[in-house]
């Protein structure tokens, strides 16, 4: 199966299940749930839910015990976007495509449609009985990670950082969720230690991939596959790895980056390609 | 002991580990941390954590397996009232006297802090090594709870609303969190069914009595005492008890909560007193 099929076969299942999740808060205000709906089913690869089901599967032969933890990252995925797009933060009216949640439903409910989806995603994980992945879900997102990449960047607005400023600063924007993808769905697969290492630098590997990437994309992308308008870093002087280092630097790191993640899959036989797969598509991707 | 010494008690306790809990993120923006300790230093009763220890104290005898629910609680708390003070939502420039955070930090560190606060609740929780008392957090804070009634409170600005319609609203806002502590307290304290039964009904009843005397006191209070203007809530034609039934039969209201609340607690002898002097406390409270 090309990986683009499998990414797609993974989407409706986890929608599915984050439609049954939402479909299960009856006390919830119907108004506060079609916002939280809304920025859910706005599309996007469900990268983070893939790799969730994929490690367990690799871990126990059956991905169904991670779809709590995959629907779980894709909770905290979309609240960092839906919070991100915020006036006070990017001040974005469009997410691929349509308007962001604050433009269509004002500012103070994307607020609340974002603290809301947060809070579900413990509640969904809690579902998987599994208290050390809860522990990974809140490390991974909160000051230590993806939150506290998202401080740093915004810190870094309109001065010059440096390439180490930059990885660290993608280690917890993007890295951390991604890493932990990998690393709830080896817990929810009772996967042993050795094979949650690999899983871990595959995936922190994996994570500056998709960031160098995103990056090169935004230079030479095409805006209408990508959903986006390009060359929109370059304006707003974001540091990127091709402004920090050049795009033909920037393209051999990404492919540098890639080789180190496929090694630390070495110990593994074809049972792992998808992930090798995963891989080569982030570093030829053009959306 | 006198249940303000005893609030007192337990407050230091509280804030020694939400020390502990914030110095142990090393791998956080330091300024993202120095955001998040303004605000849970910014004081504030401490009511839900001591209700978390004394639920569990009184479930098994010993509060200390509490302590991280009552953490985590503090710090739900804290991330609510930070974005609730945002100016998309109520935006006020002080709470207790003090700049609200987005005045400190910006509006963006403001909003990053609350994600942050929110989360490392979930992480402080997970160290207890129970599950259900995740799942009850999540629950009592999220769609469902405490965003959900912040969201209805926004949706009913500027309109009138039914005494049914305040009561939904202030039993998510401010009562799922106070219920989740007696609950998350027993939890933890491992208590019998019949425990938890009691004192969630117990936390039901309490929970509306802090609503409808913090209603009261924006009426009769002294702002010195307070710590805040009082009349803010009619000058803003925002809904409360004493504006939707007059004074006297919200003070009516009161005692009858309070006497709903005690006998929540009839099958316990003195070991719950300190149950009762926390309901006593809010009904005659002048702060």
């Amino acid at each position: 199966m090309q990986v683009e099929d499998f990414l797609k076969l993974c989407a409706v299942r986890v929608d599915g299940a984050l439609e049954t999740s939402l479909a299960s808060c009856t006390e919830a205000p119907s108004e506060l749930l079609a916002a939280i709906r809304y920025s859910l089913k706005a599309g996007g690869k469900r990268l983070r839910p893939a790799l969730v089901l994929s490690a367990c599967g690799l871990a126990c032969g059956d991905d169904t015990p991670a779809l709590p933890g995959a629907c779980a990252l894709e909770m905290i995925h979309t609240y960092s976007l839906i919070h991100d797009d915020l006036p006070a933060m990017d001040n974005d009216d469009l997410r691929r495509g349509q308007p962001t949640s604050h433009k269509m439903f004002g500012e103070a409910a994307a607020i609340l449609a974002g603290d809301a989806l947060l809070t579900l995603a413990f509640q969904e994980i809690s579902r998987s009985g599994n208290i050390d992945a809860v522990r990974e879900l809140a490390l991974a997102s909160g000051a230590e990670g993806m939150v506290g990449g998202q401080y740093l960047d915004m810190q870094a607005e309109g001065r010059t950082i440096t390439l180490d400023e930059l990885r660290r600063i993608h280690a917890g924007k993007t890295g951390a969720l991604i890493t932990a993808s990998l690393r709830i769905g080896a817990l929810l697969g009772k996967a042993p230690q050795s094979m949650l290492s690999s899983l871990t630098l595959y995936g922190q590997h994996l994570g500056l991939l998709f960031q160098i990437t995103d990056d090169i994309l935004d230079v030479v992308g095409d805006s209408a596959v990508l959903g986006k308008s390009i060359g929109k870093d370059q304006k707003s002087g974001k540091a990127t790895y091709p402004a920090l280092m050049g795009l033909s630097r920037a393209r051999a790191l990404a492919d540098k980056t890639a080789d180190t993640a496929l090694k630390a899959l070495q110990d593994f036989g074809q049972e792992a390609d998808v992930f090798r797969d995963i891989a080569a598509f982030l570093l030829h991707r053009n959306h």
